[in-house]
């Protein structure tokens, strides 16, 4: 077998789970494609998973997380610990997804073999980026990565619904970005375990520290007593200030996290993702159906005007036998 | 009828159509809540649709987008204009998607009668707060309103997907939030119709100017030549300066896309349109049905740590008989 040309899920996963570095990288493209095939490729390394501390990495764009994420790489190769990358880069028509900035901050990660690092520009169906973050996450911890970064780009609902796969979530802001309310409204303050201010030295750093602080004490006040209070670093990321206190604070938060669920990181969410796997599969089936009868019928009286988008849908829900031809699967994959 | 009472879409929608605005009022409700009946009422008032102009207004949290918007109310107002808003808030357990500074800064247009504001907080399923804020949008729209502005909290996928119902995308940055370079990674530079680099007294917002117009120039040599160039201009909302250039080289664009479409705003994706209602509402029966077998079992099964989460849904996937029973409508809606 020739695991750079296989398409196989049994050779290829057999070869990445003793360590092969390329099948890997050819599992996480069949992923990153969305077929049926991926649920397969997940349901063989499965067991292998919950090893690795997942560590998520949100936040505007511009707040300087690409340079903590690379921070945090030098820290935990420094432990000799593994690391895998996955950034989250919604592709764009115009950059192709990938950008030369990322590409110069992590350069020198790229020729270690203890880090693999991975941009995913999937865009496609709803919730598609968001699942497959979460299962080349998974695929770095079966291959036996110590730990796994995911890093956003932007900070939206679908980055909040990448977020669930992550042990620690780590929201980097920088003080001029707004007053923290805005942190609220972004739905940020639930999701954070540890705060970071970057760029202290601006101005406004201490006093957002203080209102972070202040609300999450707020939050505190309402909620059960919670065993972990979620600290406010302060971080010059650019001349790597701070990001040891950060990598501490990860490493704590994720030790509180085991003691508390005796290590099953995996159990949370796993009804939910059966669901959210259908889903996906389905609108796949969907799309790939658009183009025969009877959908393609009805989007071509759409295309007339002859109906509206909305009755069309409703045409279509409203038939049994239409339904169930447009989910089925066409065999090919 | 009464309605502040009536859930019937063919009465509320009549009401909302002469003008009532509690009947608009509840059927934002009813839309909100994503059931069958949403697309039925869209369905009833899809036609009265495409003469309002739809300003989609977003960006990273913080940057003012509230100020703006607000802005762009008042001079809107002051030109006779009336006007729709919708503010898209993910909903978060703690702050129930509604933050008192919003209010604050809207406060004054509430007692307007020219101006319709709604918070959406609407989370659920996949692309379901995307499709809320369209619906909203043209709820505003046959209801009559000239002009609907859809504001956004931060930015990320969901917030790009929403603004595919705007026909000029105002993308609102400040020059502290770090490199140009991210709003590529980001996906905004596609989006745009206006550029607004707001908090413009701050340091850096003239470089960021110039850096935006540069990034612009070379995606436009890239593509066939396009009518409008995309202006960058500088802001101080919370003082209301430059807002008034921002409403006109928002007008501006939108003539240049009428006399482009020749007036056919709402074409453009309607195919795309009827599989994401489909989809929308196939996840709604599929969640539905969860506590019914065959699929309550095989989640029972995952919960039990004897099946993993892939296997169930691929169990389930390969199950044509299996999948007509969980995407069949319960009659319930």
């Amino acid at each position: 077998m020739n695991v750079r040309t296989s398409r196989d899920p049994d050779q290829l996963t057999a070869a990445m789970l003793a360590g092969d570095r390329v099948a890997l990288a050819r599992l996480i493209t069949l992923v990153e494609n969305r077929t049926l095939r991926s649920a397969e490729i997940m349901s063989r390394i499965y067991a292998r998973c919950g090893r690795a501390a997942v560590i998520g990495i949100t936040g505007p764009p511009g707040a300087g997380k690409s340079t903590i994420t690379s921070c945090l790489i030098e820290h935990l190769r420094a432990r000799d610990k593994t690391v895998g990358v996955v950034a989250i880069d919604p592709s764009s028509p115009f950059t192709g997804g990938s950008v030369l900035g990322d590409r110069i901050r992590m350069q020198k990660h790229f020729l270690d073999p203890g880090v693999f690092i991975r941009s995913l520009s999937t865009r496609g169906s709803h919730g598609g980026l968001a699942r497959a973050g979460r299962d080349v996450a998974r695929l770095f911890d079966a291959f036996g990565k110590d730990f796994v970064i995911i890093e956003t780009v932007g900070v939206g609902q679908t980055e909040l619904d990448i977020m669930e796969v992550a042990d620690t979530v780590v929201v980097v802001l920088v003080p001029e970005a707004g007053d923290t309310i805005q942190v609220m409204k972004a739905g940020l303050l639930e999701i954070a375990n540890v705060f970071v201010v970057n760029k202290a030295d601006r101005e406004g750093a201490t006093r957002m520290r203080t209102e972070l602080e202040m609300m999450l004490h707020l939050k505190a006040s309402e909620s059960a007593a919670d065993e972990w209070n979620v600290p406010v670093l302060l971080t010059k990321a650019a001349k790597g200030e701070g990001t040891d206190a950060l990598l501490e604070a990860c490493l704590e938060h994720a030790a509180c996290l085991s003691a508390r669920s005796g290590g099953k990181r995996l159990g949370r969410r796993a009804r939910g993702e059966v669901l959210e796997i259908c889903e996906e599969e389905l609108m796949r089936r969907l799309r790939a159906r658009a183009g025969e009868d009877p959908i393609a019928a009805k989007l071509d009286a759409v295309t007339a005007g002859d109906l509206d988008p909305y009755q069309a849908a409703l045409d279509l829900l409203g038939d049994p036998a239409a339904l169930a031809t447009l989910i089925s699967s066409n065999g090919r994959d």
